[in-house]
């Protein structure tokens, strides 16, 4: 009964690895889908979404499941608690991914980035698939140390959302209301990709050491 | 044992309805603070977003001790999931209202939002604490019908978050783009506020009768 028990417990830490490559390849998809302007792809992400939240039903109920039937004391019950908050952050990372899918598809054939901005925006969709690998590194290997790194990620990708903002307000006049909307709601959802990138790493710290932060 | 036991878990109840009336006195507050640039408001609302922040970990530490103690079974145990879950949700909302008054600090002396708006921001925060105050009251009476309506406040809340985004592009060259991003974060703030209250109604739903959504 124990092993079957902790096949189970490794299989929800299975599904985490696999949520965490889906919404990885989400948002890279989704940056190629606003800067190409690429209708198809951006329609891909968005119904793609759904397999994250299936994913993340599927882990819930199975966590919620294990917790009831086996009673899991200490460790294990730390496993599966955090396993259930890991896995609502990146169904939310998902939702993110969609969003700016969204925004291509809602401005096609347009490109809702204006030329000079995109550079900015095309560093943050390679900071945001490299925040997802390497939290599913995190996630894999119970890494405690690149857990603590990661912060560092989420600073340049702060740093990026304020020379977003910066250069929207230097140039005003130079861009539309419009632009001004759409920059600012998808730089929002790649600065959330990335917080709650390092809220679940911040969770794998708690979950190995019990320390939080 | 078993009465310490669910002294426990009501106080739990207790302290949700405590961060629900939090979080809502929070986001009216901050919404007064914004429309009235009033610095010393948003200040205090800035500043007691710690205290949401500490009933959220005071309450998961207590939920988490419960389930390794007691490892309670059925209802119980889905009470515990599910406070867990509410907790994170008005800790968010907390956030939010914080980032709302942050908004407030940051332009004044001047008023963030541009006179023709702020008819409807006002709105936004009166719904915005309507919805904490029936959240607290389903919380508080497992009220499943009332559950169900809140959706409808939240219809009401995108109405108008669509109507804000409406005003900014239909008189374009009158907002500047500082205001285009402050008008476009703070409706987000208000909308995310929102989702997060039918959030919470959705898990007390599933609480009581099991169903999912």
């Amino acid at each position: 009964m124990r092993d079957v028990y902790h096949e189970e417990l490794d299989s929800i830490g299975r599904t985490l690895i696999e949520m965490t490559g889906l919404v990885g390849a989400a948002m890279s998809r989704a940056t190629a889908a606003l800067l190409d302007a690429d209708l198809q792809v951006a329609e891909s992400v968005i119904s793609a979404d759904d397999a994250v939240d299936a994913l993340q039903h599927e882990l819930d109920s199975r966590a919620l499941d294990l917790l009831a039937r086996q009673q899991p004391v200490a460790g294990d019950l730390r496993t599966i608690i955090t396993s259930l908050r890991m896995s609502a952050d990146l169904e939310r990372m998902g939702d993110l991914a969609r969003h700016v899918a969204k925004v291509a598809r809602l401005r096609y054939p347009e490109i809702a980035i204006p030329e000079d901005l995109r550079a900015t925006i095309a560093e943050m969709g390679r900071i945001a698939g490299e925040l997802a690998r390497k939290t599913a590194e995190i996630i894999e290997g119970r890494d405690v140390n690149a857990a603590r790194e990661l912060p560092e990620d989420d600073d340049a990708m702060d740093e990026l959302h304020r020379a977003l903002f910066r250069a929207l307000l230097d140039k005003t006049g130079e861009y539309s209301v419009e632009t001004a909307i759409d920059v600012t709601l998808i730089g929002r959802y790649y600065e959330r990709f990335a917080d709650h990138a390092v809220s679940v790493a911040r969770r794998l710290i708690f979950l190995v050491t019990g320390e939080r932060h």
